[in-house]
């Protein structure tokens, strides 16, 4: 950690600070500047809250040097972690295709659009029992029903599946349901959720929040591993920016980034960035190229009546194309999909 | 609702359109254009997924003219609420200064800091128990120790409290023990919490999600209101930017925007904004001067010691002064703090 | 164009609004709403002025059906435009790689590193004369001895060069000595130098502005058109969001998009998007797969010792390895590269 | 200037490294972290280039300790700067209210309405002549014609007036006809007009880039003031962010902060930032108690029929009333207006 001083600090706040840090254990060099000096802290500066060293009247600037996170961090675990899901791995050399509609919306329905998925070659079904909507008064999910619903379209297909978590009230459920448990991105900072589900040993599909940095979002994924729970798979969906044309900009760099600071896989959710299904399958083949280890897509066989989402919606054959094309991609850069 | 269609659709899709619409209780009016056709709808379109009409193949474009909030919407309830806590009206002539720690550390720290406030001019206490924290290694408050010792407070100078509620299961502690229940930036479409303080009557501070617009933001009052309980106080606390010179960008416009669209008051919180202890009192008299119903800000009286977000707090010598200036300010616009 | 009209407006000023816009040849339908009435204009509006209809105080919105562009939207050229380059095409089936280093060096640096990058498999030369920079204290480019330099590299190895124009008084220079003149981000909306551009026959490489909507720029193409000048060709350089893990945030769903509601060709410059080598390979092919017409990387032999930008510059091995991989994606979208 | 180092980085290279920066005449101090080693530059770091020193391979991440501006760094120029415009000063305790139409529509109209903005209480005239329109079918402004206008206008009031320069080649007239010269927000970042503008002794209006930070805005006013002129006014008029009920989010903690970091004035344009007439007065005693030195407000007396940006105009009596206010709260804070 790097704190910058002013340079008209008086020598004995200047001490008064020194010392501090020596009672925290922290070896303290001292670099004077024309016109700052700085204190450089070596040793375990993660108990050394930023804004309360910046808080003190002397102090100009803090940065740190070292990541905040541990669990997460390549520099402490230099192999890939390969999160399993009932015998599919996410974060090997196969590509994971999770596909599926927005909303569960029955069991005819669920079943019927799992067949199709599988059949364009997905190898897991999403589909949302729990929504989270804009306004109180559109379709919030079918709840229960729906990942029962699910359960069985599970059952039928033997697709795992991924569904959404809203609330700690159903997680006893969706740990009985579901194989996969999604934190959606407007609850990427709910801790409790992150903690409870970090009690668990399900593997989690944590989406970026809309506004969150990557850090923030790897500091998410450190919430859940200090529980106990290594299973994290991340999932990028957009961030929010000023570009009204798509509902969010997807970010593709991401990809190379959480490789390069962590060791857990990443896939790429294109549906929910772009919000329109005209753009799917160039950001798809987009994000298999930057070295995505999946994509999860909205896939509905009648968007146009879905009960949510259709405009982002792919139809089958449309997404079974995209399977198609994906494989050559992945050839390509020497995965499979 | 504003549904623009392409000019090549087929006259058989259009009119299958059209009787959607009209099966739905909704009058069409069609305009033809040189380039496009556009539907005009009419009647209840609140039950109208613009996404499901997005995806039909000869939609090019769907907007809305209605705003989507009713019970929030001043359209139709045309005077001010005012809300009550504990004989405090938030919303009325009077401008409400709400302060005190960023964290209870203690029932001493609390009931000492509370004394403060309230000496220098604030009329309501805030202290979190339950902390929101990027990083789980983090200080994550007292919890209901915390909660209780600022019930200490409370009792010890008649301050109404404020704290931010993180959880459902932690909503009976608060019922019973907190004026004021906050809803936190992170949690502002965590819809289940959104629903669950809907349930009972207590006055309830929304802040704004770090990217949420102010479109969403009423959403999230609609969910409360819905749920039978019309005492929401919205709360600005600076939303996400490109800037990283503040933590976050204060946006003020959201003052006379808040008060032109809905009925309900409207505070604003420089300390989260700013993220600096030396811009609060310019912040805090331009809020005054906007319009806003009151301040809520972050006191400590040893910030380099706190145990959070100690580079944003105010002494409570400067405290005080800032509450004799905002007296000035709110005088000249007619009102009194 | 779609007017929403306030409820309660006098009969009187909405009939004196109709008059008007009848007076401008528009014609008008009312659809009377519960809560709003809104005119529907049909007609040649890119005449009326948005913003003086919103002035009028009985108008509540106002939103446009049609794009306000023309000679760059597809609906009237439905055909791809291919932009010639000295014979390279710009937009056709076969991908175009632009390579370089950041800045012009000196003679000798340009002439070795444009050998190097056609060696590797680029078939046109990038090179900076006048470099836009942050700080007054930072290299300013080497002005017209870069530009002469850059022509030697040119005569040298036959590539094509594309060089940035940030003044309109250096326009001459550039239309003798340089092939593709490059609008940087900062210019985008520097209409001057569009209107100058624009009545040139060069072809222009129009970068899209830090902060700028995907319609902005299609408007800042129009600008050049509607001077004569059909020669322009998109590029994508990342968008300034909150995310500081890079420079800036690249936005590929920009290439399906342009693609839908343009003609013209769409490039990627993956190097200042991501202002970091690391991630260049990553993205590069990540634009290829999404469609993109070509990519403009920046390569140096020596990035620490680089002039400006060593941080994102590839050496040219590696990328001479992205090109052979760029090819294969290449192949598999049905192009070449 | 703080460079951390990969652990893992080779003796050899280090030592090259470290050799490189006491070949520049730095002093440098080596501190061993745990997982990093730091070093820690002394001396002039201005010509230390951080781009360069990233590219290098052992290095993990540099950090810039002393802001990279000079001239207008208030650490080596404490008092405050007051720009004097025609006997008019800005930046000094009478706070400055600059008013007029967005663009000068005809020497009546100008003369008009600075005829009722004097009446009302401003004290400089703004007018647009040369108009940055987001479409080329847009009214582009008057040009000469509307310069002239302007200089009548000034003539006849005596108002000193502000216009917006777009092209060094207006230049001249602008020396001899405008009395502050004002850089738009697109053009903060043409580094040849700052130049060229920098070149005079003209007074600069210079706003802020719609995507630009605080430390770049700074920079911009560094190019000008190194060129010899110190005449430098900054203005904030909004930063663009996700939120679309406002053109723009204007970010008044910019007040406080450009005051803390520099010694020159700075002026709030809450017109073009919130792009609707209804926030006018909100924001503009906002600006005033935060601290700024002046605001300019967009008026004109027909704005339903205004060339450009009727509805963020105010009418001259709605402006007078802003005024009166205006002058009350510039009392309370100690100041005149």
């Amino acid at each position: 950690m790097i704190i910058t001083l002013k340079k008209e600090a008086p020598k004995q706040e200047v001490d008064k600070l020194l010392k501090k840090f020596e009672n925290m254990d922290l070896q303290v060099t001292l670099i004077q500047g024309a016109n700052y000096n700085v204190f450089g802290l070596v040793g375990d500066t993660s108990k050394v809250d930023e804004k309360s060293v910046l808080a003190n009247p002397i102090v100009f600037n803090v940065q740190r040097v070292a990541e905040p996170y541990k669990l997460a961090n390549r520099m402490f675990h230099p192999e890939d972690t390969v999160v399993d899901v009932n015998g599919i791995k996410v974060g090997g050399n196969k590509i994971v295709m999770i596909a599926g509609p927005c909303s569960v919306e029955g069991e005819n329905q669920i079943c019927r659009i799992a067949q199709q998925v599988k059949d364009a070659g997905a190898c897991m079904l999403r589909g949302g029992a729990y929504k989270p909507r804009t306004s109180p008064y559109a379709f919030q999910g079918m709840g229960t029903k729906g990942i029962l619903a699910l359960d069985k379209a599970r059952k039928l297909t033997g697709l795992p599946t991924v569904s959404e978590l809203m609330a700690v009230e159903h997680l006893d459920e969706f740990v009985e349901h579901v194989d996969v448990i999604q934190i959606g991105a407007r609850n990427m900072q709910n801790f409790d959720l992150l903690k409870a589900v970090g009690r668990t040993k399900k593997p989690i599909l944590l989406k970026r929040g809309l506004a969150n940095t990557i850090q923030e979002w790897i500091m998410a994924a450190e919430y859940i591993m200090s529980e106990g729970n290594p299973n994290v798979i991340f999932c990028e969906r957009g961030i929010r920016t000023f570009e009204p044309y798509t509902r969010n900009t997807l970010d593709l760099s991401v990809v190379p980034i959480i490789k390069e600071r962590t060791h857990l896989p990443i896939i790429i959710d294109p549906s929910h960035a772009a919000g329109d299904w005209k753009l799917i399958e160039s950001l798809s083949l987009a994000a298999i190229a930057a070295g995505a280890d999946g994509l999860i897509i909205e896939v509905h066989d009648d968007p146009a009546n879905a009960w949510s989402d259709g405009s982002q919606s792919l139809k089958p054959e449309k997404y079974a194309a995209l399977v198609e094309k994906g494989k050559l991609i992945a050839k390509v850069i020497g995965r499979t999909l």
